[in-house]
């Protein structure tokens, strides 16, 4: 039996990810079938949640090795984008969990991107009171976030993730393989939280970004799994601390994030990909810190060719302050509507900051509207 | 200040039940300002959820006294009965949070029965992914039974309780004078659930019961206070070994209940009250027991002696086995379709007993068709 590429540390609740990648044949170098048993035990009904967009594919070979397993499979698809998560679809898949026989033996099993993790992450955790729970990410990023870090969800008109709860899987499969078919800018939207990780806690993976961002976008599994590996440890390393957002460490994980929920806010949601917005979002961060004097000129520079070589925009030229001010006072991560932000100190390390002066938030942003 | 009356201890989960009278005048020797205070901490806005029947008495009591407290309160009415534990109709509180501006420093407040307790409990447990959450149950059974354990939920069509989460309230409130407006029948059915945890796990209440169920029925405020601790004492001992079901002891809050269940289903949801389908259920698994030879028939005339006072059914002239038993093959606490019942050994004693033979469960059932 292999041993698993990351252990999540979450006491009773810890659960390894597998970080692997299938060969043409289809074969792959860890059995899931066996990691599986190993981490959910014994089974015999499955509600496996899938994407329309990976249904001939992933979610396919998935139910393919589940019913190899003697697992009667129930199969709920659920179409692309992020309007799945809502209120509606959630209904549609509780109802469908009760008609097919659905009971507390009954593992779910989700294949897709964040959307499809963070929707069957929650009628897992929900139905019957919580559902034993396995995620097989498709996307780049959900690979390297929202599968790590037991956040599920859905959205309400007017409010993402408003309603979920806390739900830790019990194990995490990721196949490298499965990113060939997804779309460039949704692979290189994912990039940007790969970068973030180098520059919120891990120096050495920043500099190894520097010299692979190349082999990356050429979806190199060597790489990917590496950088896959890198930052889940980095995100299991700050829920671990902090599982339930409680001492604050969390909230490093923002970083570039109050910006990018007001550049997405502005533009109108799915104008512009989270991926695009954090990538730019940093950019205002990184210049903010320096005016704010926690960190040198330098940073900047080393973050934008990074993010540069991943190809990811680093400008918005509508960037407009007084539109994007007020939604960052409303921003759930803003205490009181004070703002404050995740600023970098030195690549590795970042800190929270309350209080900053308007001004130089609003400079920031201005500077970001072209390369200058 | 004052102690709880009970300490419910669930590690870090721990929580108090203050079981209290107020008097004629309104006054109360508990303040539920400082208890609320004490246990929830800060707080400047709450979500007070309530049952439409007692809008204008405690709902109205318990806004003042928040509002006293300079808490903004966003007041949401559920129309009364079961139908109100729904998708749609947490859909609306869910919106309503959202539209009211609670964030994850609100506090929810549930003021009314199981019905409302369940509901309201799960939207604080999904909304933003868990509030603080604080209950005033209002009815006899919500008081002994719903408000104690932190099961949430709502019911599906067809299925009661199947989406939910395990949810502890920050303190529960429970004013003996609330009762003094619950229709008898609802009163009545609520004694079920007391009784029970005598059979089950105290049989010095049950002899307490034996004496005090005329002053109960006349709602006598020491008599209801010493009942409800009692019982919540029981619930809370049971909860705390097994606080997610997955030991097992949980199970013996089921007594009873296998029968009552399918008394419910059989006879058609809402023609029987839940408490009065577990009083007739009681009597059920007592003559099984008797009949499996694990306790000696004496247990039945005192369990038949203390429900009878009670003004509880103990017959079913409709009783049909062979309608009953279906739906108990299928019931959730039947593993695998073999049919296990809590059965009493003794007053104050109860063991859950797998493998009973069918003919024995038929004739349990038809001995409770008529007095005899
Ligand atoms: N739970 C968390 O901690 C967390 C963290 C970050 C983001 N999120 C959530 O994740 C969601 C975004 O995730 P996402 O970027 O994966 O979006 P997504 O799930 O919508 O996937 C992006 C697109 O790729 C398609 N797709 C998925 N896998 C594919 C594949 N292998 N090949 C081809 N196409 C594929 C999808 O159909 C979709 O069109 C948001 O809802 C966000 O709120 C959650
Ligand atoms: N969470 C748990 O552990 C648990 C345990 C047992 C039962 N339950 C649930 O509890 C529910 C039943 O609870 P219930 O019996 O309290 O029912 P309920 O909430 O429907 O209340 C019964 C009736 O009394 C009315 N009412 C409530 N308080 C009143 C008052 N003070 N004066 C006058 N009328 C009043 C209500 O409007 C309703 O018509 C069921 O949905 C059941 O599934 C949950
Ligand atoms: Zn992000
Ligand atoms: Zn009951």
């Amino acid at each position: 039996m292999a041993s698993p590429s990351i252990e999540v540390a979450l006491g009773e609740r810890s659960y390894p990810i597998w970080i692997t990648t299938s060969q043409a044949d289809g074969s792959n170098p860890v059995d899931f079938a066996s990691s599986f048993q190993d981490s959910v035990g014994s089974c015999s009904h499955a509600v496996l949640i899938h994407d329309a967009a990976i249904a001939d594919t992933v979610a396919n070979q998935v139910e393919r090795v589940l019913a190899g397993m003697n697992i009667r499979v129930t199969n709920i698809q659920v179409p692309s984008g992020e309007t799945s998560k809502s209120v509606a679809q959630l209904e549609t898949i509780w109802n469908t969990m009760l008609g097919s026989g659905t009971d507390r033996q009954s593992v779910v099993v989700a294949v897709g991107g964040g959307v499809v993790g963070d929707l069957a992450g929650f009628a897992a955790a929900s139905f019957t009171r919580g559902l034993r729970f396995v995620q097989v990410p498709t996307t780049l990023l959900s690979m390297v976030d929202s599968s790590v870090g037991g956040k599920t969800g859905i959205n309400l008109p007017g409010g993402k993730n408003m309603v979920g709860s806390f739900w830790q899987p019990q194990m995490v499969w990721i196949d490298t393989q499965t990113l060939s078919t997804l779309p460039d800018r949704d692979f290189i939207s994912g990039m940007a939280e790969v970068i973030k990780y180098g520059v919120i806690e891990d120096a050495e993976f920043f500099s190894w970004l520097k010299d692979n961002t190349g082999s990356l976008a050429e979806r190199n599994p060597d790489a990917l799994r590496h950088a896959i590996t890198r930052s889940c440890e980095s995100k299991a390393r700050v829920v671990a601390e902090d599982e339930r957002e409680t001492s604050g460490r969390r909230a490093i994980l923002n970083y570039g994030h109050t910006f990018a929920h007001a550049i997405e806010a502005t533009a109108g949601y799915g104008v512009c990909l989270h991926g695009e917005a954090v990538a730019i979002g940093m950019q205002m961060a990184a210049r903010l810190g320096i005016d704010m004097e926690l960190c040198p000129p330098s940073l900047l520079e080393e973050q934008t060719a990074v993010l540069e070589a991943a190809k990811l925009p680093l400008v918005w030229k509508e960037a407009d302050p007084d539109q994007m001010l007020p939604v960052m006072a409303r921003d759930k991560k803003v205490a009181h509507g004070k703002l404050r932000f995740i600023l970098p100190n030195r690549i590795g390390d970042v800190s929270l900051v309350g209080d900053v002066p308007a001004e130089k938030v609003i400079r920031a942003i201005e500077a970001c509207r072209s390369m200058n």
